[in-house]
């Protein structure tokens, strides 16, 4: 099943050298995430194949225009299109106010619900959680309220063995049972069925960590400890600390740096500054603190294996 | 001097078939503007090289998604470059409103002044008028309130016939009198230098008249009379008339027989649906009408001499 981050888009500030603006598709088993939705989001999608109409929550980090310009028009193209079921979109307060005050003056009643869930970024929240997933917020620290998002796989069952399961006579409650990890005992209380003889550990659960705009900040390690991919933002060079500082952004460095801290295994650059055209510099100075650095290039897939 | 009309973006509704939202650049003499500015049009600018720190007034038709959406990212792009000099915008009600909402949310305030002309549709208006140029509404007939927009070159002097004016001993006075059309006379009220003797016509006033979206309507065939160049919006082939009707759109034949009936000396399509992955047939539907339509495609400039 697949758990998946398509970088639609790479670029901070104004689009630039090819670059568009955040924006990223997260395939997580049968639900289609995108996170943030820069202005062009939805021609992205289109180049890259991402289904708009198997879309089912947008998460947006905050108001600055690079990270929701495209919302709109995606909104409407999902509308013209005829969606008929539910989207839901979980941002910072106000951009409900937006969203609506433009459908009031084209005068559109959207073909589909649209949901808005308003976010704090004061402590991380659960905000979605079903049968796959449980998505968080991490509050990040930017000249606005910011959040990133964690998305983390649900627990998965024990994978039974398929002879041993077919050399006895199972009931379906027993094979759920061995699923979820619990021995099967008789009517007396005796061992049955043990897990460790009829299943072996179940497939392990993926998660991903989404962090963009902020300032250096240790505060999010915890949230993000041993994640399988850490998107971080990465908009300067460390000879730019001060210029990073300032507009509350993070360096090249000092992300490989919290990669480093929370131990995650891959590491995606991206936002990525209009003064670099080249980005090679930007992965060499990321992997010499943290080797699995990579860079956020547009169109590029990052999998996590089941 | 320039009097040229580039297609930045030429589809209708959602963007298809590498086609872009609504949105040309607009070059009269020594002014650019821009005409509408759907999603990516700050792309579609640095692509074709409309040059965003010689934009003085930007004019949007109204307020659907595939007119305006581009317009936000573009003002933010202004401010980020450091944009210092004036920007006046014309558009319906509402969009000042939009644009302000999102400048609050992003905490952002503009590095230059941005102007709001609110504009209505019921007349024609005359909206910006300078040494060079006038600019009048054309109200069209849309689902919302919607104008279209009337270029008109401001007359210019006569021209001079060099071997003539060198053989006299003339004024300043004198010169900007024949210039200006008026014979000169001398202290008794004789002619003394005529007009027919030492100059020539002036060269003739450009004009270009845009219109997007709007049903059939022939009331302003008085306003576009005889216009160098005339946009009209042509969603659909005339065999969807009933659809055109119902969406207040127009179709390719009708576009062709208000240029006709307005004597317009070039015919520009555009706002293509969807459904026309092909423009030929399009092109072929308004030559059998009228024999000078042309596709506006994108990147296409179309220039009127001087």
């Amino acid at each position: 099943m697949p758990f998946e981050v398509q970088i639609l888009g790479s670029n901070s500030a104004a689009p630039a050298h090819g670059r568009h603006h955040t924006s990223q598709s997260v395939r997580i088993q049968n639900y289609q995430f995108l996170i943030d939705c820069g202005e062009s989001a939805q021609l992205q999608m289109k180049r890259y194949g991402v289904k708009k109409n198997r879309l089912s929550h947008i998460f947006i980090s905050h108001l600055h225009g690079d990270h929701f310009l495209g919302l709109m028009g995606l909104l409407s193209t999902m509308h013209l299109n005829g969606r008929k079921h539910e989207l839901t979109v979980y941002g910072p307060i106000g951009l409900a106010d937006i969203i609506t005050i433009q459908l009031k003056y084209s005068n559109t009643r959207l073909s589909y619900p649209l949901n808005f869930v308003e976010l704090r970024s004061e402590q991380s929240e659960l905000i979605l959680d079903n049968k796959v997933v449980s998505v968080f917020t991490i509050p990040l620290k930017h000249k606005i309220q910011c959040n990133g998002f964690l998305f983390k796989e649900k627990p998965k069952p024990r994978k039974l063995i398929k002879e041993k399961i077919e050399s006895v006579d199972l009931k379906i409650a027993e094979i759920n049972s061995l699923k979820n990890g619990e021995d099967v005992l008789d009517e007396d209380g005796k061992l049955k069925y043990s897990i460790a003889e009829f299943t072996l550990p179940p497939r392990k659960s993926r998660s991903y960590a989404f962090c963009s705009d902020t300032i250096y900040n240790e505060e999010i390690i915890p949230l993000i400890k041993d994640v399988d991919l850490l998107y971080h933002e990465s908009t300067f060079l460390h000879e730019l600390i001060d210029r990073a500082k300032q507009t509350f952004h993070t360096t090249v460095k000092q992300a490989a740096t919290i990669a480093k801290k929370a131990d995650v295994h891959r590491l995606i650059l991206g936002h990525f500054s209009n003064r670099y055209r080249e980005l090679e510099p930007l992965l060499a100075e990321a992997r010499s603190e943290f080797k699995e650095s990579y860079l956020g290039e547009e169109g590029l897939t990052f999998y996590v294996e089941d």
